[in-house]
């Protein structure tokens, strides 16, 4: 008893936060206090609060590149939701020893492999489609809100729903207590470009443009064409030429087109959803 | 006593930071190591920083918005203070199981109840005035600064002031350590809209515009009236047309000019003090 | 060995972070994921995310003004990094009871003296230099990353090397773990203007132009000139003429150019490297 207190103080549970709320309200920092009205000693990690404005796509991709670098156990809370108030699900989904709370929008996607997502069409934007849950993978709508505390406003559900079963799962709630199970959930296809012609799904605070080609699926000897323009590959920053334009292989797994020390997107007047085709 | 501290060790201290400090310079995380120093186990949240420069009033209603979602004996540090340097006190605020901490300029309005704060006149903007106290509210002047430990600067009380103070609350301190006690404060007028004139008194993240109308107020048939254009009440973004103005009752209890993934506030390029004029 | 731990637990590691890595993306939530993998209950404070991107200089200058105010044992972890990937080497410093790591390119200058450090030429801008540790500094080169319990991309060395280092330091590491000892580190000239000639250094969120005159160089007969302009010192902002400009020492030790609430760098058009003039 005493050694299993030890460990409880040792590792407090961790809830990591992703949203299009921004910083100039009080949004998330409500949010914070509902959890820790619940879970008092919970690590709070903000992944970032900037998502363009109901953009599920990216809410999805961020997720994607981030939550295998938390410790085991974090409970990863969702909230991209141009929906809200809407039919759309609430779920609650146990997965790779984490847990992931968000509504059944698609923002939940990695929490499945590619096989279960399947592939976009070449040269078609993503969707999100409904996926069955792979074996391993429990998930529940949240549906019974008696346990989590707080009257349902209609248009703040991060405050009222998510952030409480946040709060009660980080403490050790069952997700069952949350409400029934489910059998498939929204997801966009893997990040993943078909064929040759890859798309930006990210643009990061320096300008890059982060592509949906992943690094394992590149060459050395691969060539890129963005907006007409021949872009060479190269390891590191350090080796672009200075002011150039470059493709690097990023630290997510993912292609982007960058400028060192400079903007790519700035240089390119080129975001979201612009095309850069892959050649061997 | 083992019990004690194990409850203790349970539910740390919150102290949650509201101030006009934007993100671009240490000046909030300075304020965070100087509580850490005197109270180290805090969870500190962040309301948020990016309240408009010296815009006390909107500090003022975002207080309003948040501090109720937050756990019993939470540590509210609020500054925005325009008069740092001047003689206008600076205040420790025992009140609903909570502590406030910031300047005496109406910032802490939120404490006091509607009745004590009295009501704007129809038509006149928000000027903060000097207000009684109500029983069951102490509060102090943050005068004796031999507790806080740091030499006081004419220009950072939040890191050389108001931070050591809700350290030393949050670890356990007497307000009444701090300094003698005050029988009245500095409040806004009630945020409630008199007759049928509304104002905006915050802009939000999405370009929504949130107004001084309280939900409670309005009925089903409500009519609004903004910049001249009729704006149908709906129950949520989902109701709404897509791409039309839609009033809505917000999740913080007050009306909100919106349009469903859109701005309000560009499309009527309308910001702080705008009227909404409201009929049944 | 009760008492120990009860005294681990009041007073958790402190990690404070400033990095040029904004807050649109996961990068510094990434980060804080890898630490609480290694330092469960650690207290992480962002100083700013916001340093200009790629500017090493207000890194280094924004690094000397906070990390005073940090309780005795923090880590400090600052990535502002246009190297990464190139061989400048990799600093953790132990120095004045606290603990810095970031990249060997004058980041880190204010754990050295004023006097390790020189003074810049009168008219010449901030360039680092390589300068002796003085005695009582210890710092090494990580360069066995075998410790730190993850593989290095070529562009993210702050989520794959500085991070997991900030980490394993935080919870009781040593530094000679990390790396070889290193006698000597880049850092930029002491931040004190030579002669009457100061530069701004910093631009603050409300537009305020920080120099590197230090305020106990100023006396209350001081003249100031930007921009052909001169500019009377003022104790505090209260002092100030409505909407004129000022200077004031600032809560850093800093002369700052103001305007009374309003913004001196857009009054003037104004940023880092401007020139400001002193005389007696």
């Amino acid at each position: 008893m005493a050694r299993q207190d030890e460990v409880t103080a040792a590792s407090p549970p961790v809830i990591a936060l992703l949203t299009d709320f921004g910083h100039s309200d009080p949004y998330v920092g409500v949010m914070k206090g509902v959890i820790l009205a619940r879970s008092p000693a919970t690590q709070i990690v903000d992944l970032t609060h900037q998502v363009p404005p109901q953009s599920v796509l990216e809410g999805a991709f961020l997720l994607e590149t981030a939550w295998r670098y938390f410790p085991n156990g974090t409970v990863f809370l969702v909230v991209v939701d141009p929906g809200v108030g809407s039919a759309r699900k609430r779920l609650a989904v146990r997965a790779h020893g984490m847990t992931f709370i968000g509504p059944d929008n698609g923002c939940l996607s990695s929490v499945l492999s590619d096989d279960a997502r399947g592939q976009r069409d070449a040269g078609a934007p993503y969707k999100p489609a409904l996926c069955s849950l792979q074996a391993n993978i429990t998930a529940v709508s949240i549906a019974d809100l008696s346990l989590l505390g707080s009257t349902v406003s209609a248009t703040f559900e991060g405050r009222d729903v998510f952030a409480p079963a946040a709060g009660v799962l980080a403490s050790g709630g069952s997700i069952d207590d949350l409400g029934p199970r489910v059998e498939a959930m929204q997801a966009y296809p893997a990040f993943r470009a078909p064929g040759g012609r890859g798309l930006v799904i990210h643009v990061d605070t320096y300008g890059n443009l982060i592509t949906d080609i992943r690094a394992v699926d590149v060459e050395a000897a691969s060539r890129f064409v963005i907006d007409g323009q021949q872009v060479p590959l190269v390891r590191t920053y350090a080796d672009a030429p200075a002011g150039g334009l470059v493709a690097i292989a990023g630290s997510s797994g993912f292609v982007e087109i960058a400028v060192a020390n400079g903007s790519a997107a700035a240089r390119l007047e080129a975001g979201m959803g612009a095309t850069v085709d892959v050649s061997a």
